[in-house]
């Protein structure tokens, strides 16, 4: 079987989820069940008396959204193809095995087919008598005006909901809680990436985005969707300042706030330069009179191997902090946090 | 001030490990301080009654070596320029914030720069009455047939000695103790790499190594040394059983053995791929009535944007599955690790 692209480290394309599927489950097997082909659970999941929390999409974000899997984080995931929704049957079971009676809570990206395909389930679900709600992250400024944010792609501050909801969860709050706290934490999220080489898709070898040599794009979404321009790749400094400054600009974050930094690497952006970001985003924010509550600079939701990386901000209140502090066992969200 | 070359997020390459280092402590001010230019410890060292343990190499390879810092992990690490060793004064320094009254244990790479100056260091600490001993960490067996295993190079198994030396210190083990259970873990720990596709060196803007479109290179070193062939790149499959097997013989690792698995990506591999070898590893090891302890899948050394990934087996006995077991609160060692 030859390997249909020289790209990177797979089998036959056609098999490349199952295959994911396997290793993932094989490899945290103490914590993660897998109940259908396309559907991945906490191994304890469904918990009595606990709302559950799902999410999915499609797969090459590694370690979204299954490594978000685990005690006060997500209860279960469905997985998609490479950058496609996950279908309606395996929504449907990650919904059912996350249930523990108190409904469950989708925390979603803003994306058509996931709506979509999240809907559908949702209906078969609550045909079942299962209570669902749902999120949808849209925390990408990028991609849409303010007076649009309904139209907002999800990408990184997905990670910050699941973290929330996963702890209010925890902590016995109500579905309705827990949408009304996730929303507001939601509108107080806030991105902007960067980027300037694709990653290349497994199916078919091509490039998920063009850029001219020495280019970059502004505002990249998680899937390469164009940003908002592209301009000659400049330094570390000046794009991190750029990117910081429109998302402090969106909500606006003030003077005397609080805010959570998370620094997500795309796939081949090294912690080299994700740490050199870091030291101007701390720069700039002591500067502007906000303050760091916590920071979680890694690779958190990536774009396979695109090189690139994205800064959120979370403002948060004692409420938020409190959940953010709540213990986290999920696989990939112990990775480089810190309280500072 | 332009970026010199376009492959990475950086400012004046002259200023980028200040930079680096500047934003590591700032990210993690709680549990890191820096104690010279290019040395950074453990917030609480040196601490009394504790050996100290120490490691150091050249730049470039985050979460290595400062993300191991922590409780259970590092007291200390000497920071070098991309791909150098660090120099003696700095060495020294990280040395002495090390010392709590019963000697420190180095942990070093295999690699001629860096042995000759922790030796000199460890001299200069000497004078002081400071006691220093050291390991010299050689996993990889692609650099030198097994007569010659002093000529071997240290990878990613420089992270598991790394936590075994953390652990036994925090358990109150003498320096002799300590040095001749990591020379013995280290003789059952074996590393075999790949790579297709090489960093970009910040200084000059040149690869790390040059390979034809589709060739890899197996038994790649951590800096694009050569390995053992040049192959056309194949299935993950194929690539990850001719890994395997290498390690599996050089011991020899045998049926009814224990072994903890690491599986490490060097930089723009993705955990998609690293989850598919893991599943070949796993299904090999069963078939060969291995047992696996332990997982780890990430990336915890990397050569910056380089692509490929590396094996590592270490044979475990019921002391060395103790010191695994126990907690390790080093930035970087929390992420993606796994009792199976």
């Amino acid at each position: 079987m030859p390997n249909p692209n020289y790209e990177k480290y797979l089998n036959d394309p056609d098999d490349l989820i199952e295959e994911m599927i396997d290793g993932f489950v094989k490899s945290h097997q103490k914590k993660i069940k897998q109940v259908s082909k396309r559907a991945v659970a906490r191994k304890e999941a469904p918990i009595d008396g606990k709302v559950g929390v799902v999410s999915g999409g499609g797969s090459g974000h590694l370690p979204a959204f299954m490594g978000y899997i685990g005690e006060g984080c997500l209860d279960s995931v469905a997985v998609g193809d490479i950058f496609s929704s996950p279908s309606v049957d395996h929504i449907y079971e990650a919904i059912k095995a996350a249930d523990g009676g108190k409904g469950v809570l989708c925390c979603i990206g803003n994306f058509t087919g996931d709506i979509m395909n999240f809907e559908m389930a949702a209906e078969m679900a609550e045909e079942d008598g299962i209570e669902v709600d749902t999120v949808i992250i849209n925390d990408d400024v990028a991609s849409a005006p303010k007076d649009k944010m309904e139209n907002r792609r999800g990408v990184a501050g997905e990670v910050i909901i699941w973290k929330l909801a996963g702890a209010m969860a925890e902590r016995g709050y109500s579905l309705s809680e827990m949408k009304e706290i996730a929303d507001q934490a939601l509108y107080n999220t806030r991105s902007m990436g960067v980027a300037h080489k694709p990653c290349i898709m497994p199916t078919n070898g091509e490039p998920s985005f063009e850029l001219d040599e020495g280019e970059m794009e502004i505002g990249v979404g998680h899937h390469g969707e164009p940003g908002i321009r592209k301009a000659e790749m400049t330094t570390n400094d000046e794009i991190t300042e750029e990117l910081l400054n429109i998302v402090l600009e969106d909500l606006p974050y003030q003077e005397g706030d609080e805010v959570v930094v998370l620094i997500n690497g795309l796939g081949a952006t090294s912690p080299l330069e994700m740490y050199i970001s870091y030291r101007k985003v701390y720069n700039m924010l002591e500067e502007e009179g906000i303050d760091i509550a916590k920071n979680y600079i890694g690779e958190f939701f990536t774009s396979q191997e695109m090189a690139g990386y994205s800064i959120t901000l979370t403002k948060v209140d004692d409420e938020l902090k409190k959940l953010f502090a709540d213990p986290c066992d999920a696989v990939s969200f112990k990775q480089m946090q810190e309280d500072i």
